[in-house]
């Protein structure tokens, strides 16, 4: 029997997650969940790069948890922590610069892309706006896999530099180090096919960035509005409708069970179901999807509640793994 | 009555020191301890950007402990601590970074040498050589001083940039989340005058880097040999000689009573002593000088002596200071 392999996967901690994200990342994962050894973890310090409003930083955090809970993470079967809890993941990364090549952050995608947009803007400092968080980030994320001696990080298309920097920084350590001490070297494992991308109100992906989004645990009658301003065209009630350039029969067919999505297509296709009725139907689907888990969210993010527990408990559990690998590492190096 | 300033030295861990480290970094710092409190931190991990041999590295360590410690360094007095034991400062150099702009780094006079280098041996990769550890040593370097909340750094003319890029990264963070918490700004303290140089056996200053030196505590007949290999010229014994352009004289008025430096300019001036005979003085008077000190050092480089007792006694005393401050911080930023 093959050994185990242990899954790790770093979540944004961007505030309340979204039906995109659902569909696209938390629903995989909870999925993975059931038949590996897997370790998600809440990137609080990535996103400190960005978010520089402390109340905002702390409530995302809480949220983003309190959401993959609501979820159905079981946190007795994944160790779910945050980034923050273990002070290893920082040594791991001053030690790792050691061996990074600096020419080979030049060319991270994420760093790049910001000097492409102040090119695009004129700017004569490309790297203006650049803080170093940014530009470090690609070795703090190989500390984050590497710390933990994960074997697979499912990422998506996107992410697949960050695998390939992890692999390398991984491999110029083994080289130097590999006597006394080698980092597995971990694999990426990406989605198949294109993915499932949601479309948000407007048409096009859902995303933070579009502001198209519908958050996940929206109150009730918030949602329900939020789904009536979805723009449609004015064809009448009775004309027949095209099911598929439709942005709530798409998000329906996510949510709803097939035969209800296919007794609408139908009445799409027929004439007869207005837009309203169709956006009503998504209304009640979503509602009875998520309803459950937006009472267990709000009990979560309720102060008090047990969600500081389980991630004091999640971090526990990692800083065991992140321990033992540091000490490895230190004697490896010789700091020790 | 002022309140006390807190003095923070790091001191590189770059294998025994020598009499010019002695003369200019051991001995000052001795003397300020006397009057402040200070914090002397032996900066291992930023050795590791350069030294990947273990075995080396290790020993470097240990050699430079044991060195301060025999010079007459208390341990009461001062907290001496290794970098390494204080997680607090790679998870607050993690924090900096996410405030410190990269432009800023582009022009840190280390990482520009790196490159002037790379462009004069006429490589067309400027950052060729240089790995992240270099690149991200100033952030380390503020994360060092800020996380002891120290308010004087003494440092070399050619350290200035260090704490310039340190007091604009407090400055950074303090713009941001000042409300909450500021890191008081630490101010630079540099040698009056021209300070003390010591010359090398081949007449150029006493550097490791030019292999010039004399290792402080080497073997008494190891010393000798070495002292009577410093270069002279062939002027015969009776002939007058000008002390001021001898390597052996201008060594023997750094550590000799000024009364037998005295003696000694009188003689070789007159004519009668030869170079061999100062040099037999100069060997006479290092041995005098350090013979204790030497036999304290071999003692506390022995397996097992009390050495590394007394560096996690300080680790513990310095932690103390680095985790409050930490705690302050990562309640200011939203990560608590």
């Amino acid at each position: 029997m093959a050994a185990t392999k242990t899954y790790l996967t770093g979540i944004q901690t961007s505030g309340m997650p979204h039906l995109g994200n659902y569909i696209g990342a938390i629903q995989p994962a909870l999925a993975a969940a059931d038949s590996n050894e897997t370790l998600y973890f809440l990137a609080d310090y990535h996103s400190l790069n960005t978010v520089k409003d402390p109340a905002k930083l702390r409530e995302d955090i809480r949220s983003v948890a309190a959401t993959w809970l609501a979820c159905g993470l079981d946190p007795q079967r994944t160790v779910l922590y945050r980034q923050s809890s273990i002070p290893e993941v920082f040594e791991l990364a001053t030690i790792l610069a050691s061996v990074t090549a600096k020419g080979m952050m030049n060319r991270a995608h994420a760093y790049k892309a910001a000097r492409d947009r102040n090119e695009a803007a004129g700017s004569t400092e490309l790297d203006a706006g650049v803080n170093m968080g940014l530009f470090n980030y690609p070795i703090l994320m190989a500390a984050d896999i590497l710390v933990m001696e994960a074997d697979v990080v499912p990422v998506g298309r996107d992410q697949v530099q960050h695998i390939e920097y992890t692999a390398d920084i991984a491999g110029a350590f083994n080289h130097l180090y590999g006597d006394t001490y080698s980092f597995p070297i971990p694999e990426g494992s990406y989605p198949e096919g294109q993915g499932s991308v949601l479309p948000g109100v407007d048409g096009r992906k859902m995303s933070k960035s579009y502001d198209n989004h519908i958050p996940l645990f929206m109150p009730e009658n918030k949602l329900k509005k939020l789904i009536r301003r979805i723009p449609t065209d004015s064809t009448p009630v009775e004309d027949p409708k095209d099911p598929d350039t439709s942005v709530p029969f798409q998000l329906l067919t996510h949510f709803a069970e097939p035969e209800r999505t296919d007794a609408v297509r139908k009445r799409l296709e027929a004439g007869g179901m207005g837009w309203g009725e169709l956006k009503n139907e998504l209304f009640e689907v979503l509602n009875a999807r998520f309803g459950g888990m937006r009472a267990r969210y709000d009990d979560l993010m309720a102060p008090g509640s047990e969600l500081d527990d389980v991630l004091a408990a999640g971090a526990v559990r990692a800083r065991e793994r992140a321990r033992a690998t540091l000490a490895k590492v230190r004697r490896a190096v010789g700091i020790d």
